[in-house]
């Protein structure tokens, strides 16, 4: 596809560098462009740059921020005796959508993955064995670390990798439930799904 | 989903305005963008403000140049006794894609389409009938204009009305063939596919 123009031969090239972004969606995604107004451009240019030169990581749990800290973190109302992990923001969004809990959390960006060349290097791991290790018992309530990272085999790969990290921490390390979905048929639930809710079992409340 | 800070809110915003990106999609392309360096959001940005501010309609068949005509209609080589009729930039650069059709094109910038409020005004049709009007049939031998428009109801209408603006002129009026795709079962086309392929039948060659 010989495009009429250099111009748009760039336009297209950076649209395609987005992820799930084909060329033939890049080319549509361009042409949308120039039925735009100049300063309509403009604005949707100006708000990638000033996205990327406007937000950082949280110092504490790596959320993004426009400060220092993120609003999670400075919120006194939350429980500071719980910390998430969870692997990126999509995830923390997807917790916090639900309102439901009101502790803290860690931001890894990303999970150890060899195949993707992801080591626990690259991962925000040594800021989380640090605020453990900084969070002694209070009132003898030890600090609780909820694992709430994908149920892949990258992600049970860094949680078992995280739980050796914190074993010679004072807090206790939980994981989020496997079962079957709310709503879901038990029939149409993968074997390892089932046998995760059989194991995990619970008194039966109403 | 509420986002932890303002700057992304407006990122997000304007990556959903973008047709076929919903917001979940927006967010990850926002994610990506965070990813990059500061020069390669830079050059992001720019490409998208230098394609806006230099990028034009071509004054004769509306395809989009950096000049005042572009390409195919300066390029001598090319018959200008034949110009193809297409809907917008893709369907020119599929049928240039071909590299078989060698006439000029002229580019209608969009169909018909009383739905989407776009009625014959807002396309390129006076200046294709001037074009026509202009071009004296030379040797005997006519301008012919060729309909490539989409094969939809609004397409067969924006032929239709084409058809008749185009009575006074003295030109050979022809429309591509539709027929059953090659490469395709018969059993597979629609009715009205099949009815206009045996319609239009040829003289059988090898």
């Amino acid at each position: 596809m010989e495009l009429p123009s250099r111009l748009m031969e760039t336009a297209v090239d950076h649209m395609a560098s987005l992820p799930g972004i084909g060329r033939k969606t890049a080319l549509r995604l361009v042409l949308n462009m120039l039925r735009r107004s100049e300063e309509q451009v403009e604005a949707f240019a100006e708000s990638l740059v000033a996205l990327r030169q406007g937000i950082r990581d949280c110092q504490v749990c790596h959320n993004l921020t426009e400060q220092d800290q993120c609003s999670i973190c400075e919120d006194r109302a939350r429980d500071d005796r719980l910390i998430c992990v969870v692997e990126d923001l999509r995830d923390l969004l997807a917790i916090e959508g639900t309102g439901q809990f009101r502790g803290l959390y860690h931001v890894l960006g990303g999970v150890i993955s060899p195949m993707d060349g992801t080591g626990p290097n690259d991962l925000n791991i040594e800021s989380l064995v640090e605020r453990a290790a900084s969070a002694p018992a209070q009132d003898g309530k030890q600090l609780e670390i909820i694992f709430a990272l994908p149920t892949t085999m990258e992600g049970e790969t860094t949680s078992f990798y995280l739980f050796r990290k914190l074993a010679s921490c004072d807090v206790q390390v939980t994981a989020i439930a496997r079962g079957v979905a709310v709503g879901d048929d038990l029939q149409h639930a993968d074997e390892a799904t089932l046998v995760q809710s059989i194991r995990q079992r619970l008194p039966y409340t109403q």
